[in-house]
């Protein structure tokens, strides 16, 4: 069956956290949700209590999670109920987040022609510590799972706002490791996986700009030669491979020429420098894509929030953001 | 003799650079210079042929800078004539603008009462590499002839733009080496200085964030030890010492919570990762301020441009930037 509109499984996340709230909230916009045929995959009680508190008449369908029926033309939440969702990690929450981001890999993964295939995935925020308290502990976050359950030989971070791209090339490293994992390849190879995000992103031949690892991107090895013995060789075999790659270029002057329109997308060298300026420009709808991966993955940039959980104090921006990214990856309108 | 308007010397900074057209500009602006008495120290044929190129009438007065005649009450050129102001490095430019700096420090720790006393200096953009050429390469930039001017015993780099205050643990440092450079002493000075600072600036009791330097600040010790061990125990040296700081903060989070109202003035511990916000947000409002001087000291936060030099192509929006938060820093209004 051929449906003109992409279908997008939404994770909530950890139950007890603001996913289901974030979730109901965007696609409560009949606008977004109607561009897509969405499954939730989450408790149908948390997604409906969020609902009542927001004051959001439903719009969506509950199927049962183990059931053999299949999924209409809206939103149909594939329930799957937790006991209680407490606003902290637990086993429980924990075992259901990771239960349900399996779920949608698999189905991202299944054939095309399978009924309940799904053109991308969409996940909301989950708790690490829940996951370890799960026995999952072996992957620290999603990004983890995905590489493995999708078998992605590399992969990367980037991070898509209104006004600047991002991709990382090291992520969760204490700072004074970063240059001993900065190598030729792997600078390299971030710059390739960038581009090719881009043009999935519609940017036919993105401009890209590398950033210097050191201040004023070493000073010509006055302030360190990374730069010049890592980052510019990298550079050179990316445009050697027919990109449109520069640098390295400081890194403080390099984001306001991208903000500027000079630049489709930054590669940063590590997760503050290019974090810092993606968050502060626009931190409520900046989305979180991790590229590399046979399948299109985004997710909002915000944790749990357990510390605002449950109060409809939520802001759903970042949430809207990454379902319209989603969408628009999987080459819909 | 007593002046109800404080007294600022601006030095053109390298004379083939974009410096005497960003003052002259800068200066204007009525509202701008009637703020001050305004002397500049540099030669007045650049300043002059700046202000034709953008159609400025002349609005100041030019006295010999080796004559005895004292300044007016408006804007006063203390002409130091070059023979030529190439928009390159070279030794004459270097020589000159390093004599401009020079006598702006003397006139600024002159005693009050001395006729050429000045409250405040604003230094244009210099080229390290002239002021080498010159003989003067024991000073990298305008920072290190200043504290030594002025035999300040510790001083930082501040910088501040219309949204967002930042100071610098490290400065020109290669970033693998920026952990071997903090220490519990050093971090907890420079939150001791941008609190002085901030008070200097008229808010009584700043609220200070700082950084940490891993990311998610080291994520209690998974990714990196130098937050736990000395960063936290510098804020904790600071707030001993009655300031009102808080931190380690995860550095991607907490410019956007500044910028939201939060903070008074962040401390970052590494030059980008202060840099990287305050240029993105702000690239041509935001002011380089030296704290821990016993002396008020501003400039525009960029170079001297020698590739647009001489082309009425500079914007002045840092320079008058600058000369307004000198003026501001005196007390003045």
């Amino acid at each position: 069956m051929k449906h003109a509109r992409p279908s997008i499984a939404i994770t909530t996340g950890d139950p007890g956290g603001i996913g289901p709230e974030v979730a109901v909230k965007a696609l409560a916009d009949p606008a977004l949700r109607g561009r897509a045929r969405c499954l939730v995959l989450g408790p149908a009680g948390e997604f409906e209590a969020a609902a009542r508190a927001a004051g959001i008449p439903t719009f969506w369908t509950v199927l049962p999670a183990a059931g053999r029926a299949l999924p209409g033309e809206g939103v149909t939440v594939l329930d799957d109920p937790v006991a209680a969702a407490p606003a902290a990690a637990n086993a429980e929450s924990g075992a259901a987040s990771f239960r349900w981001v399996e779920r949608a890999i698999s189905m991202a993964m299944a054939a095309p022609a399978d009924a309940l295939h799904v053109d991308a995935i969409v996940t909301g925020p989950i708790s690490k510590e829940a996951w370890a308290l799960a026995g999952h502990g072996d992957f620290p976050g999603h990004t983890e799972l995905l590489a493995e359950r999708t078998g992605a030989a590399q992969h990367g971070m980037m991070f898509v706002g209104p006004r600047l791209r991002v991709i990382l090339a090291t992520a969760h490293v204490p700072l004074m490791q970063v240059a001993g994992c900065l190598t030729v390849e792997r600078v390299a190879q971030t710059v390739e996986l960038g581009a090719a995000a881009c043009r999935r992103l519609g940017i036919a031949r993105p401009r890209i700009a590398v950033c210097g690892l050191n201040p004023h991107a070493g000073e010509n090895g006055l302030l360190g030669d990374e730069d010049r013995r890592v980052i510019a060789p990298a550079i050179a075999r990316a445009v050697a491979a027919g990109i449109d790659a520069g640098g390295p270029y400081p890194a403080d002057a390099v984001f306001s020429a991208a903000v500027a329109g000079r630049y489709d997308l930054v590669v940063a060298m590590y997760h503050d420098q290019g974090l810092i300026p993606a968050k502060v420009l626009d931190r409520d709808r900046t989305v979180n894509v991790t590229v590399g991966l046979p399948i299109i993955r985004t997710s909002p940039d915000h944790g749990t929030a357990f510390d605002i959980a449950g109060r409809n104090r939520a802001e759903d921006g970042s949430m809207k953001a990454a379902i319209d990214l989603a969408i628009r990856m999987t080459g819909a309108a």
